[in-house]
């Protein structure tokens, strides 16, 4: 089965199982809502690489850590589109959960989604439990305090921040977590992983800034322009869109570079390469590039 | 160690763990607000109590499932207390975690603790993993869904609910939690603990209905009327202050009986009994019979 099915397999699994009988049916709606059609799915396919590179000898397990990490994403998604965050009326082209059912229901949903991520960890480790204890701390990390993206989401209520600090514990914590579940999923060890998923994480980061300032809001499905008018730190903001532009394409060459020699690597650098050129592809860069350069003429 | 001790210390290293180097510090200020001085903490104390009428055999990880009940009661405190939904400037007599640290920060201090639950357990199931699957499920059971805390609170958002479902999901799944969690983490059966938890779970929230209709917001520490005021379902409201009062001594018999045989059974009983004097103190049902008779008169 191809990833991107196996991931949509998965999630369809998780998300009935949460839905049994008895829910509200309402939390059950926002609930499907935040997950599905979902974007890239980038997270869980990073995920599922790294551990089908080594073996994916419990294939349960690996859906499980890609099920988690794409959760605790869109569970993030839905608390971050909230009237008291970004308040954005869209995500992904369709009404943001709480433009769709509501606040309250906004709220609950992104705290089932947490819970269930880890739920889904849970009842998938009786076969290799002694993969857990490592699996849900660095998966904890990912999302959590002092460095995941709670951490990420708070820097935006200090007076003062690094926006390498935050756009590290905002987004590429999660990616990092993926990335090294993965390998932790399939019994390896994870910390050669860490690099790519910390450069790849900081390069989407770029990337949402740079869509942010330069992008046409039909084309990503939210509203652009909210990062610098809710003065939040931004790459593009902080070293002008070219230095935004020239820092992504040096962490996307990096992100290359940190895939660890392995029987999957030729698989995870064409990922690496396509993922960029879907967020931000080398035309739009050109065009960028030529703009920059007429008005310094 | 006496048991009100273990709880602090061990929620007190939980806090400090995630405030590590690097935390964003009123996000660290505010789960801190969230989790001391905190209430009477009867979920990790009955949680602990299962354990140790068990034998205790892993103080480490008992202590870490009566950490994670209690981070995930707090966690649900903070967002409960949210404007968008009971909107209640006060907590345990303190400002809540929105009014003392803003909307976003009480937000993202909900999703810390939630997760930091989950952390817990993973970090302290090293020494039995084989325990971790049946106790991350039973915990997120607890507080998602379809039955657990979070499906509580959206019945809220529903137009029809009974009484009872809203309870049990609420406040029952969590004290199941509690003390089913406590038995296996000391390597035990859950099972013949689900009915003492859910038999206290309602009996708390029927307490906390009464509590609503007639305790002095001084005693409480949180404003009172307030069930009633958002037209939030309760028990007090549907039979009767009397009505609530009966049911209230009819559920804590029902869980002094629901304490299975074993060597903690004396100690559990009489933790019981003193939680529900606590709770609705005797003399205070005796003067709202007083009260009820005269005015049937």
């Amino acid at each position: 089965m191809d990833p991107t099915t196996r991931i949509a397999q998965a999630l369809g699994a998780a998300v009935r199982g949460a839905e049994g009988a008895g829910c509200p049916p309402r939390l059950a709606a926002a609930v499907r809502h935040s997950v599905f059609p979902g974007g890239a799915r980038i997270r869980p396919k990073l995920c599922l690489a790294v551990a089908l590179a080594h073996g994916d000898d419990d294939p349960a397990l690996s859906d499980a850590a890609a099920v988690a990490v794409e959760l605790l994403h869109c569970a993030s998604l839905v608390h971050d589109d909230l009237p008291c965050f970004d308040d954005a009326a869209t995500r992904r082209g369709l009404p943001s959960v709480h433009a769709a059912y509501g606040e309250r229901l906004a709220v609950l949903a992104g705290d089932a989604l947490i819970v269930l991520a880890f739920q889904a960890l849970g009842e998938a480790g009786s076969a290799h439990p002694q993969r857990l204890p490592a699996l849900l701390s660095l998966m904890a990390r990912g999302v959590g305090m002092p460095h995941g993206i709670a951490a990420g989401q708070a820097w935006e209520c200090e007076p003062q921040v690094k926006v390498r600090d935050y756009q590290q514990a905002k987004t590429g914590a999660l990616f990092a977590a993926a990335t090294m579940c993965g390998a932790l999923a399939a019994g390896a060890d994870a910390r050669p992983w860490r690099a790519l998923g910390e450069c790849l994480g900081e390069a989407y980061q770029v990337a949402d800034d740079i869509r942010d300032v330069a992008a046409d809001p039909v084309l990503i499905g939210k509203p652009v322009g909210r990062d610098i008018a809710l003065g939040r730190p931004s790459a593009a903001r902080e070293r002008g869109l070219m230095g935004a532009v020239n820092d992504f394409e040096r962490l996307v060459e990096a992100a290359v570079d940190a895939v660890p020699d392995c029987r999957g690597a030729t698989h995870l650098r064409a990922l690496v390469r396509s993922e960029s050129e879907r967020l931000v592809p080398a035309e739009m860069r050109a065009e960028m590039r030529a703009g920059s350069a007429r008005a310094a003429v």
